[in-house]
């Protein structure tokens, strides 16, 4: 582990001195790679399959491994998509001259070394290495020891397309072990790795966090509310509320609380609840709610709201709703039970939308719209390596911007200091 | 430690929404009211003084613990700088249409409660407390026991200038209590605690450091650099060295080695040579330096420099000499051997210019001026909490927008994720 700290930190003063065009054109040779290799890819993905079926893993455990060709495509359009992104390293930002006469302005530079333990989904190995690739990064991945034969193919084609175009192999390592040891090491490696970035279950990320010597870029809980204000647009309500929760169960932007203003309580909660019922969602209300979703979901569907429940990502079809006064108990709500991940109200209230977006402490905060968009896709950033749910550094979908810095730089004509 | 902590957490969602004119006026409240008690200060900081030197403290450490009326002066008109500046809480950046039709960008908030760790001079305590108030945050101040009457006395103004325009007191705590057991806890509670800022010795930061659960903002040495380049005009070399080495020896960004490139170094090392010696300024050099400074300053000012000096912050009248064949010899020599603090080149060659500041990995960099510039101050961002050496967050000297985050912000009309 070691040497690969070594050569990391050696490529990484190579890559950040890369131009624009050079990284564009690795990033354009990887995907074509990629489309070169979907048959080979996939057989060496077939021995993951292989044995993560022999070892008895769940059916939609196996899916998340597979490199379908149309998961490999995808992977091969992400990179030519960052490939035509602007490139943001040795950008300058708020040059201005100060009283000495010096000239003092930022200039954005890659953090360095980034290490990245994440689980499963191998097309992730892509996603990171592109990423850091276009920000002129050096990286050290450690995947997940079910998908290992599949990333080391896909790590392979990384370090090819890097020779290529005669950028250093090593800006991109992949951890050849699937040793639990190799972990612990690279999270305490300070002299070679300046960022940690997790991607998995929170158990992992949280033994990431306390052990790390260097800092971490983590996403912990994706606890999401909607809320929906009195007054606002009902029909509008109830299409952004039943997307943010029902689109998708799983992903982390998924709305799993629903607070509803008391003034429109009465008009709202039976509606939505006939879409969720329709749709087999539990729903676990405070008292004010049950008794209004009651007239429209079975008994089976309604549970009532534990302490434990305004504080619970789900994942699942299982949402807990709760009837509040108004903005003001909301946003209290929402920062004391929040993940601070991504919250939104729904209103046609220019106070109470203002009001939201200033005082709710969280990563992302929405207006009208949907908790399903917080998202480095479609926040325009290209692609994202993550999402933060710290405050510090990076906050929210962490793409190319998330991996620079920005250092001080001074231009003076002999000025010194009296 | 944990009803500070309690209190400054709540006191933060209170000063977090607080108006730019509200913390404004309690700014310039504090101002006055510190112009208003310079004796009652003088009085408690006599106690202090004369604690110390019971204590046999030695008098320039005494001297770094007075409240003279002009350092009060000096703290009552930072406060009003500070004031005067534009408020940056509550900024908007980066607000543009995505392709689904919501509009993404980002706000400026506050980071919430830091927690400063800082020795002797009791004027951090208004530096820190003022930044605060500006930034929105709430903050718990941990100041050294040599400095423990006078923090109180001042801590109490703060909150009394708190309280005067409706702000919560609470906003600004010292710990009253020089109990060693506080930091620990102080530095642990990450429930309450979203950022530590450290000021002291190396020793303590590292300790900090290494058992803080939450992110430090951290300084740790100025090994700063000072490159002659060829072509240079060396006049100008030869004023803007004297003053980054000689000007005052203590700061953290006074240079502590000069590199010299081969084809100036015959005109020039003889030239600063005679300016060091005549200061009395020991020069630690490579062989061929040496050679060239013996021809002016006395032997017992000449050492040769070992591996260690190239890493050395000396804060003292003592600098380490390299010639070096050029630029690209200067780079990989600070890339080594600099505590990425702050490293400057003189020359009139302007792809060396670029190239230095490209490749310089340190928070400043510096051409044709002098390394001593490296300040919040003089980089006008009004004042400073600390300079960090870090890369995450926040780099160089850290005011106002260190202690702030950006959150996203998603304004709809009620899209939804397709």
């Amino acid at each position: 582990m070691l040497t690969i700290g070594f050569n990391a930190k050696q490529a990484s003063s190579l890559i950040a001195k890369a131009n624009a065009a050079t990284k564009n054109k690795a990033l354009m040779a990887l995907a074509r790679l990629l489309r070169e290799h979907v048959e080979p890819l996939q057989a060496d993905n077939a021995r993951d399959l292989e044995r993560a079926r022999a070892a008895g893993l769940a059916e939609p455990m196996v899916d998340r491994l597979k490199l379908t060709p149309a998961a490999i495509e995808t992977c091969a359009q992400g990179c030519e998509q960052l490939a035509a992104m602007p490139d943001i390293i040795g950008e300058i930002v708020g040059m201005k001259q100060v009283p000495s006469g010096i000239r003092v302005g930022q200039m954005r530079v890659p953090i360095g070394v980034f290490g990245m333990i994440y689980e499963s989904r191998p097309n992730v190995t892509i996603e990171a290495a592109s990423l850091s690739i276009k920000s002129g990064n050096a990286c050290i991945l450690r995947g997940g020891s079910e998908a290992i034969e599949s990333n080391k193919a896909l790590a392979k084609l990384v370090r090819k397309a890097l020779v290529e175009v005669g950028l250093p192999e090593n800006a991109v390592q992949l951890v050849p072990t699937t040793d639990r040891d190799a972990v612990g090491q690279l999270i305490t490696m300070s002299q070679f790795v300046d960022v940690i970035i997790p991607r998995g279950g929170k158990g992992l990320i949280e033994r990431i966090s306390a052990e790390a010597t260097m800092p971490v870029i983590k996403h912990l809980d994706g606890n999401c509310h909607t809320y929906v204000d009195d007054p606002c647009d009902l029909d509008l309500a109830l299409k952004v509320t039943d997307n943010a929760k029902t689109q998708k169960y799983s992903p982390c932007n998924a709305t799993e609380s629903l607070l509803v203003a008391r003034g429109v309580a009465g008009d709202f909660l039976p509606r939505i609840g006939a879409v969720f019922a329709a749709k087999g969602v539990e729903m676990r209300g405070c008292p004010d709610s049950l008794r209004l979703l009651a007239t429209v979901a079975p008994a089976t569907l309604l549970k009532e709201a534990t302490e434990a429940d305004w504080s619970e990502e789900y994942l699942a079809p299982v949402i807990s709703v709760k009837v509040v006064a108004g903005v003001d108990e909301a946003i209290a709500h929402i920062n004391q039970y929040s993940s601070h991940h991504t919250d939104a109200i729904l209103t046609n209230d220019h106070r109470h939308a203002q009001q939201f977006l200033r005082e709710v402490d969280s990563a992302s905060v929405m207006v009208n719209t949907s908790t399903r968009f917080a998202d480095g896709f479609e926040y325009g950033l290209g692609a994202e390596i993550g999402i933060s749910t710290d405050k510090f550094h990076a906050r929210g979908p962490v793409g190319v911007e998330g991996l620079t810095s920005l250092k001080y730089i001074v231009l003076g004509e002999g000025e010194v200091r009296g």
